[in-house]
């Protein structure tokens, strides 16, 4: 099954027209999650082929605008084109009160249920599970109550050699046991090994979404060997004064998280309105981690076995 | 002095690529006013060149999201730009709140004051009245309390015909009362006729905004002579049914009210999204009314002496 990331918004808190406000789609073995919702956020999914009613689950990390004024309209706009179906809606508590105070200014109601999950009462835990994937909440370092979100796609069982099995005779009721891993004794006392009639499944893939943090050394053990890492760049060093006071990141800063937590790569965004492109970023997290790039709205990047 | 209005947004409920949700950005004499302000309005500003710091007053007819969802990224941009200069929001009342437990959540102040004027006790005043011009706010007729706003530059007083006065050795002591429209007896007994040394002044122009509204006959009054109507035209004729089940009104509703409200120029917008394009709006207005558009994002109209 594929596990992608579309970031939908790479900026900050001031939009441009090359970067928009925070909001990222993943699709994770047939999954389809919302990570945070900038303003704009439903156009950008229509800009990138988003279809708006995959959504079932909604992420936000923090209630600064950048990260959640888009998500008002996201919620009337599937009202409007007739969703049934519950949305759960993970975020810190407060957004509730406002999204109720919203819904009564205009009188009105949404087709469908929203779950609430305050998700400051969940912090290191999974908050969804599935047969599939997982989505852990872990804290941030911010200037307001902030989560990052880790997604995983589970280790799949072994794959049946089917071939060999049927070749040598293997009857059809030990194959579970195989896959699982497991070897079994045949009434006649025979070893049947599962290495021997198959092969690996394929292995756990993960990605961790750390924006907005300052830098935090307590990341690493959360997040340590993620596939994939997003961790935000607000700055670069020369502004390093400036990400401590607001308590965001510099490109380097982000660069040593990936590098202490083993990371296979690390996906820089969050570029403050102030640069132009992300070279400075890239040069300067390159200096200290391998495998790094800046993301731009509309990157669809393929999580890879790390 | 020129007096244009700027479509920022054309859309209704679900935005398109098109046609963004509502925003009109007005220039009367001088003033900057902001009409609306629907998800994405400051990126539709700095599309069409819109300068933000020069705004001091924003008008929201109603609390349904496509008028107002882009109002909080708005307000926070400025703060980020260092804007310290109060804006006035005039507002159904419900907003105050929605506003201050956004600001509560982001744990987060504005670096400028937002003084709130709360339009359902105003209704038929004038709400902002300064040497220039005037805005008066009327009632219009929809789902949840909703308001239009009829934008007047005030008529100019006449303009001395220097060359000739200065010939007839007219003294400058006359010149006020005579730009009044005033006749002068001099202490020679002498009468000099204002009409002998000025020509008329620029008369009163006029501008008002009606959305989202179903069709009201009460609403002729309000607006008539103005030089430039904006109507919602949400559908057509043919789904005159939705236009009542949902109190929007057709482009030919539109029209019977600017041509019973004797208004100069009608503009329509706020186009439901099942629309490609406002050919049958246009159409459809233009039987019953002879100066018609449908506006798109970007245009800017000057609004002319009718």
């Amino acid at each position: 099954m594929s596990f992608s990331v579309t970031i939908l918004g790479s900026g900050s808190a001031l939009p441009t027209s090359r970067r928009k406000p925070t909001s990222q789609y993943i699709q994770c073995a047939g999954r389809h999650f919302l990570i945070d919702c900038g303003e704009g956020t439903q156009l950008q999914m229509r800009k990138y082929g988003v279809k708006f009613q995959r959504i079932d689950q909604i992420f936000i990390s923090h209630l600064h605008g950048d990260h959640y004024f888009g998500l008002f309209g996201l919620l009337s706009t599937l009202h409007l084109l007739g969703r049934e179906k519950k949305i759960t809606l993970y975020a810190p508590s407060p957004l509730e009160h406002i999204l109720d105070a919203i819904l009564k200014a205009g009188n009105g109601h949404f087709s469908y249920e929203i779950e609430f999950i305050a998700v400051e009462d969940k912090v290191g835990e999974v908050i969804y599970e599935d047969a599939k994937c997982s989505v852990t909440c872990i804290p941030l370092l911010h200037k307001i109550p902030t989560f990052g979100y880790v997604i995983r796609q589970k280790a799949k069982s072994r794959v049946l050699n089917a071939e060999k099995a049927e070749r040598d005779g293997i009857s059809v009721a030990y194959f579970a046991k195989l896959k699982n891993g497991e070897d079994v004794i045949t009434n006649e006392g025979q070893t049947i090994c599962s290495d021997d009639y198959t092969l690996p499944g394929e292995p756990e893939r993960s990605y961790a979404y750390c924006s907005d943090t300052a830098y935090s050394e307590k990341l690493v053990p959360l997040i340590r060997n993620v596939d994939v890492l997003y961790h935000e760049a607000t700055f670069v060093d020369a502004l390093q004064d400036r990400a401590v006071a607001t308590r965001h990141s510099t490109a380097r800063e982000a660069a040593l998280i990936a590098k202490q937590a083993n990371v296979h790569h690390l996906m820089l965004g969050h570029l403050s309105a102030r640069y132009d492109d992300g070279k400075a970023h890239l040069k300067e997290a390159s200096e200290v981690f391998g495998s790094v790039e800046v993301v731009e709205d509309g990157l669809s990047y393929l999580v890879p076995q790390g």
